[in-house]
C-alpha cells in the first residue's frame, strides 16, 4: 500500500473525553473517530488491525473444527421470550420495534438464535460435537460509555457455541477451545492469562477469562508466580489466615472510639494492628411471593477482617442469599443493631426467630482471638471479643473475602500476586440452560430425545485494539505487535521529490517486500522527516526503513524496530534479510 | 476442506413462502435458514458464497483507489435530521430509542455519516478526489419482505462515497466506479449489463444501474441489441412513432361503446387498430401551504396511444408536475369531465382558469390524427377526433410513456429490445445535495470554502448470490460460476470406506488441489451415490471429481461440470492438468 493510496489523519491532541492511553492513542492516531456516544468509525488505519485480528481468530477457530455462519444482528423477541432474557434483561438489551410494532432485539450476543437453529439442525447423536462461530456487529446499550473501544456500544465480537451430547463430551469441547484461545492469543503476541471464572448458577469449574495483562486493567487477576494457579478476584479462593483459633487472652472491653468508624480509624487510635480487628457488613434478602411482593426479609451480618474486603460474588454463594441479597437500609440496621452503621458488630444480637441476624464470618475472622469489633453503640468498640465465650459461634463460616497478595496460593504453591488485566476473551460452559429452555434435542442411539450439552466462546475483536495498546505502547504512541499492526513495516523516504535514487531505492525496497508478502506501506506523501516519523511512531508501525539521499551515499539505510531505542545502519542489500530476520 | 468438518444441511422440498427459483434452491441448498419475515442466517455453505463476492468486491475497490473503513449499524438521528431524510423516510427507515430516550436509526446507507466524516478530515484541496466504502450490515424494513435475500430485511451492502473538487472531477470519479463495477461483475461471471437510470431531482445523466440478466428479473432493461444504448425503464426514451401528423381525414363522430371502457375494447367493437386509440389517464397535483394545507389542486389529462403506458417517472418531469402528484379520485374526474372513469377524453374540456384541466400528449399522441377517444359520456366514444380542429393543441408534448420492444433505439441504432434484470449495483452522482445539507466544504487553492461533489456507489452484496442464482440454475439446483462457488471442486469418492484404494486416491487429489490453492472439498461423509451427487447437484458446486473402486481398477475417474450434459473418464494423473485448465 502506498500512503498516497490510503488515508492516513493523525492528531497531535487527544480529544478531551479520551481518559485512558488507548482510547486517546487510537484517537490520535485516526484508527477511530467518534461518532456518538459508545459508537465509533473505523477508520480505514484501525480497519485493517481489526481485519487482522478477525483473520487470526478465523485461521485458528477453523483449525478447532468451529464451522463460521452468520447471525443477523436484528433478532426476533420471540426467542429471547422463549429464555426469558427479553424481560429479564436491563436496558443494556437493545428493544426495537419494526414498522408492524414487532418486537426485536439488536443482539449483544446470539445464544438463542444458535440454539433455535441446533434444534432444527442438529437432529441426531451422529451430527455431534458441532461448534458453529460467527463474527458480527453486536450492541450493547450501556448505562456510560466510555474509554473508546473497551467499553463501546457498539462492537465487534466472534462469539462461537459448542453443542455436545454429554458433559464430558461438552468438556473436551471446552478444552478444544480453551487451546484454541491460547493459540489465537499467542498469535496476537499479545501477554495475557487464562484465569478461571466464576460460573454463577451454572456451577462447575468451566469458565475462563481470557485476560490480557495491562496496569491499566479494570479486573485484578490473582496468580500464583511459582504455580500456574489463575483466578479472577471474584473466584480466587482466599484461604484461613491463621492456622487455629488461639485461646483468648483479654476480657471483652467495651472501649470509646468517638468519631472512628473505619477499622482503620479504631486501629490506629486503640494502637492495634488492624489485623486484629473485624470489619461488620449488613446485608438483607427478600422473600417475595409470585407477585414480586416482599414477604420476609431476613438480615445477614457479614464479618471480615478490618484489612480486607467482602467479595459480593462469595457472599452470593451463602446458603439463604444465593437468592439474591442488598446491602440493608439504615433503618434496618437500626432496627436490628439498635445502632447506626460505623459502630457494629456481631455482640448482642438476637440471632433465632422473629427480627434476627444471621451472622456469616470469613474463614480467618471465625478464627481470630481476642478481636475488635464494633459494640452497637455510637462512639464505641469492643476489643477482646472471642467467639463462644462473648458471642455464639457464627451460623456460617464461608470465604467472603477478596484474596490479597501475599494470601497463601489454593494450590498450595507459595502465594498469590496480583496484576491487573483486560478481560479480551471467555470460554463458558452452558450446561443445558439455553438447550432445556429451548428444547434443544438430539436423538440418541435409542432413538430418544436428549438435550444439548452447550458452551459458549466470546473473543472481544474490537476491544483487543484497545488491549493490546494498553499492554504496548509508549509517551510516543502505539506499539503494535507484528501479527495485528495495521502495516509491518514502512518504508519512509526522505526527499523523494528531490533525489532520484531515494525514490527507486524506496519503490524497490516496497516492491521486493511486497513480492515476499510483507505487509508494507511506502510513505510517498512527502512529509517532513520529524512529521513523518512522529506520525509512524504513534500508529505504531513495528519496523521502520528510513532510505535517504545522504545514507544512500554511503550505501546505507536506516533500520529501526518500534521498542528499539536507536536505529540500526544497514547496507541496502541487507535491509530484506535483515526485516525476515525480525519478523519471523 | 473435508464435508466432515463443515456444515452441508440439504432439503428435499423448499418452504411454501419460497417463490422464486433462488429463494427455494437457497433454503434446499442450506445456503440460508430463516429467522423471520426477512431476516435469514447465512449458514456455512452460503456464508462462503459472501465471502467469496465480498473479496472480489473489495480487491476491485482497492485497485480503484477506494479506501476501506467502517460505519456504524447503529447511527444516531441528528445527522439524519441534517439532512431531512429522519423525518422525510417512510416507516422502512428502522428507528430505535436507546435507555436514555435518544433517537437512533439502524443504517439502510450511510450518506451522512460518511459525510460528517469528510467534512471534518477533508479539509483541503489537496486531499480531494477521495473514496471511502465499507461492507456492513443494513437493514431496511421493507412492508412485504420477500423472495428470500432479494428483498430480505437485513442485508450486506458494500456502500462506497466519493469527494470531489468539482463537477468534472466528480465525473472521473464516477467514471473509475463504473469501470470497477462492470470488472466486478466480469469476475464474478455473471451476466449484467449497466443499463442509464433516472437521476430524480438531482438531475444530470449520471445515474446506471447494474442489471444481472434473468427471465425472472423485476426490472425491465431496454437495449438496442446494435447498438449500446442501455437504459431501464423509467429512463428509456420513447421516441415518437410517428414522423408528422396527418391531415385530418375523417369527421368527429360520437359512437355509442356500451359497455366498453378501455381502447382495446373500443377497438374491437369498432375494428379499428388499437393503435388508433388514445388512452386517457387524469392526475392531481396538489399545492400546499407551510402547514402541509391543500391550497389549491391542478387536474392534469394525460394522453398515451391505446396501446402504451404511462411512465409516471417522466410524468413528474413535466413542469407542473414535478412537485409531485396522484392519480385523481372519481368525485375531481366528475366535476371536471362531466362523466365517470372509463368514457373520458380531452375534446370539451375547460382548458383555462379555475377548475380547469391540463392536457399533456405523449408525443405519439401528438402527432396523431383521426384518433379515438372517450367522449366525456358514459357509453360513448368519438372516432375522427384531430387536434386543432376538434380540440386546442396539447398544453404539454413530452415522453411520458414506457418504450415498448420494436420501438426505435435512441441512438438510432435499429429498434429496442427488453430483457428482465435484477438490480444487483448503482452508481449515483449526488451532486451537491447531501454536502449542501451538511455544509461539507473545503479549501480550494484560494483558501475558500467549496461544496463537495459527491456520488455514491452501492452493491447488493447478499441480493448477488439470489441473482446468480436466478441467472444461473437448472431443475437439479444451483450452477455456480466458479469465482462465487462455495466450492469450486468437489471430490466424491465412493465406497470409500470399503476401499483403501478410492480413499487414498481422493485423499490425494484432494491434497494435491489445495497445494494448488484449489477451493476443494472433500465428501467424506459417506453418502450413497446418489444422494451425494444430488446434494452438489443441488448446491451448485462447477466441477465435481467422482473416484470409485471400479473407475480405479480401469486407472479412470469421472470428471462432470455442473453444466456437462455427461461425465468425462480421465486417467486420475490427467484430473489436475484437466481442472487446471478448466478453472483458467
Amino acid at each position: 500500500m502506498k500512503a498516497s493510496q490510503f488515508f492516513i489523519s493523525t492528531l497531535k491532541e487527544a480529544p478531551a473525553d479520551a481518559e485512558i492511553a488507548s482510547h486517546k492513542l487510537m484517537m490520535r492516531a485516526g484508527m477511530i473517530k467518534r461518532l456518538g456516544a459508545g459508537l465509533y468509525n473505523y477508520m480505514p488505519m484501525g480497519l485493517r488491525v481489526i481485519r487482522k485480528v478477525e483473520g487470526i481468530i478465523r485461521a485458528e477457530m477453523n483449525r478447532a473444527g468451529a464451522v463460521e455462519l452468520l447471525m443477523p444482528v436484528v433478532q426476533p423477541a420471540e426467542l429471547w421470550q422463549e429464555t426469558g432474557r427479553f424481560e429479564k434483561m436491563g436496558p443494556e438489551l437493545l428493544r426495537v420495534k419494526d414498522r408492524h410494532g414487532r418486537d426485536f432485539i439488536i443482539q449483544p450476543t446470539s445464544e438463542e438464535v444458535i440454539t433455535d437453529i441446533a434444534r432444527q439442525e442438529l437432529r441426531s447423536y451422529k451430527q455431534l460435537p458441532k461448534n458453529f462461530y460467527h463474527i458480527q456487529t453486536k450492541f450493547r446499550d450501556e448505562r456510560r460509555p466510555r474509554f473508546g473501544v473497551m467499553r463501546g456500544r457498539e462492537f465487534t465480537m466472534k462469539d462461537a457455541y459448542s453443542f455436545d451430547r454429554d458433559v464430558e463430551a461438552a468438556g473436551r469441547s471446552y478444552e478444544n477451545m480453551y487451546q484454541a484461545y491460547c493459540r489465537i492469543f499467542e498469535r496476537m503476541g499479545l501477554q495475557y492469562r487464562a484465569v478461571a471464572a466464576d460460573t454463577g448458577a451454572i456451577g462447575g469449574d468451566r469458565s475462563h477469562e481470557f485476560q490480557v495483562i495491562a496496569e491499566t486493567g479494570e479486573d485484578a487477576i490473582i496468580y500464583s508466580p511459582e504455580g500456574t494457579y489463575a483466578a479472577n478476584i471474584e473466584l480466587a479462593e482466599a484461604l484461613p489466615l491463621l492456622a487455629e483459633r488461639a485461646a483468648a487472652a483479654q476480657a471483652l472491653t467495651k472501649t470509646p472510639t468517638p468519631g472512628k468508624s473505619t477499622c482503620a480509624d479504631v486501629a490506629e487510635l486503640l494502637k492495634l494492628p488492624l489485623t486484629q480487628t473485624v470489619k461488620s457488613l449488613v446485608l438483607a434478602a427478600d422473600e417475595t411471593n409470585e407477585a414480586g411482593e416482599i414477604i420476609k426479609t431476613q438480615v445477614w451480618l457479614l464479618l471480615v477482617r478490618g484489612d480486607h474486603d467482602l467479595n459480593e460474588v462469595k457472599a452470593g454463594k451463602v446458603e439463604g442469599l444465593k437468592g439474591g441479597f442488598r446491602f440493608a437500609t439504615v433503618s434496618e440496621i437500626e432496627q436490628h443493631f439498635g445502632c447506626k452503621p460505623g459502630y457494629l458488630g456481631p455482640i448482642g444480637l438476637k440471632r433465632d426467630g422473629e427480627g434476627s441476624v444471621k451472622v456469616v464470618a470469613d474463614r480467618t475472622v471465625a478464627r481470630m482471638a481476642d478481636f475488635v469489633c464494633g459494640a452497637n453503640e455510637v462512639d464505641a468498640h469492643y476489643t477482646g471479643a472471642n467467639w463462644g465465650r462473648d458471642l455464639p459461634e457464627p451460623d456460617v463460616v464461608a470465604d467472603i473475602r477478596n484474596v490479597v497478595a501475599g494470601d497463601p496460593s489454593p494450590d498450595g504453591k507459595g502465594t498469590l500476586a496480583i496484576q491487573r488485566g483486560i478481560e479480551v476473551g471467555h470460554v463458558f460452559y452452558l450446561g443445558t440452560k439455553y438447550s432445556a429452555a429451548m428444547n434443544a434435542t438430539y436423538l440418541d442411539e435409542n432413538g430418544k430425545p436428549q438435550l444439548m450439552e452447550m458452551g459458549c466462546y466470546g473473543i472481544g475483536v474490537t476491544r483487543i485494539l484497545g488491549a493490546a495498546i494498553e499492554q504496548n505502547h509508549d509517551e510516543r504512541g502505539i506499539i503494535w505487535p507484528d501479527a495485528i499492526a495495521p502495516f509491518t513495516v514502512v518504508v519512509c523516504p526522505i526527499g523523494m521529490d528531490r533525489s532520484e535514487e531515494v525514490k527507486t531505492a524506496a519503490h524497490k525496497l516496497y516492491q521486493d517486500l511486497l513480492d515476499l508478502g510483507v505487509d508494507v506501506l511506502l510513505d510517498d506523501r512527502g512529509e517532513r522527516p520529524g512529521a513523518m516519523f512522529a506520525d509512524w511512531e504513534l500508529i505504531g508501525v513495528p519496523h521502520r526503513v528510513v532510505i535517504s539521499d545522504r545514507g544512500l551515499k554511503e550505501g546505507q539505510v536506516e533500520y529501526q524496530g518500534r521498542r528499539d531505542a536507536a536505529a540500526t545502519k544497514l547496507a541496502l542489500a541487507d535491509v530484506v534479510p535483515h526485516l525476515q530476520q525480525r519478523l519471523k
